[in-house]
């Protein structure tokens, strides 16, 4: 237990694992004292991209979510493999397995926290521009198709909530005011 | 399968369970036809809330969170529980735990879903205002202080990434801009 840490781990063990995901439960000391245990599930980074064309347009993903059984509209997201040095070489991957495409100019727009109480889910999100079409290559596990769409009508799309996904709604919203102008959302 | 689903379930074990979480293990057939498993994270639905003052300053926890090993600057979140009738009424049962206030005007933000691709977590954001001090209950699990700072401020440690959990940077960035009088993200 660090000084600013008001938590005590006594023991740790994994519960569960798969390919994507680990659990673990933690037997711990809380804050007020008692005994009791903490499930942390582990997931890799993610990261989701903006990606914008000359015509103002930016790719969406439509795919069927299976944790939701629903179908889900997003910008394209994914979990950083290892493979990936940092986040960014982590969306140059999966903008190119989504899209086809690469992009000359990448801007930073920061990170969010998913699931904090439970995951250590770390989502990062990025606008790519200057984009050139270079191929393809679908991961087999996922079934997705790419439209690009006006930023404005994204933007709708998340005001009304047919865009729901976390790093979408984040970098939607992040993009559409920093292209009107207002650069309050953006890391400097 | 539907006919929008490209998966199909073979069969579904709980792999995991504690209070908060579960964790079920899904026999599949992928939308490329092969077998395999979907391990899916069961979370309830989360909320989280900008609670505004008169004075235009809002609630912000700052407590230390387990899952990342850090202080984490946060609007007041969390689960929501078996009593709770919806995310408002579980907005209003957090707010008051959290900070002992309660409010007379609430204005719903949209939601979010928390890492999709893993996880059932929808996370639902509100604007509470005309706020009055009713006294706080604490959660004997968590280990929080709240403070009132300057919504401006909360917007830069937004942009800085001081502040990085997906509601509050979702209802902060929504709530800024509809306070400026932009109100392209708040739902109509």
């Amino acid at each position: 237990m660090s000084a600013d840490n008001p938590w005590q781990t006594l023991s740790s063990r994994e519960v569960y694992k798969n390919k994507w995901l680990s659990v673990r439960e933690d037997q711990v000391i809380r804050p007020d004292g008692q005994e009791g245990i903490y499930g942390v599930v582990e997931l890799p980074y993610s990261v989701g991209i903006v990606a914008l064309d000359a015509e103002g347009r930016i790719a969406l993903v439509e795919q069927w979510r299976y944790t939701q059984s629903r179908v889900s509209v997003e910008i394209p997201v994914g979990s950083s493999q290892a493979g990936d040095a940092d986040p960014l070489d982590a969306a140059r991957r999966e903008l190119l397995e989504e899209t086809g495409f690469v992009a000359a100019d990448w801007l930073a727009l920061g990170s969010i926290d998913n699931g904090i109480g439970a995951t250590t889910d770390v989502a990062h999100q990025f606008l790519a521009r200057n984009l050139s079409y270079q191929g393809a290559v679908n991961d087999p596990e996922e079934s997705i198709a790419v439209r690009w769409a006006p930023v404005e009508e994204a933007a709708d799309a998340v005001r009304t909530g047919k865009i729901t996904e976390s790093s979408s709604v984040v970098a939607i919203l992040k993009t559409t005011e920093y292209l009107a102008g207002n650069d309050r959302w953006v890391p400097k």
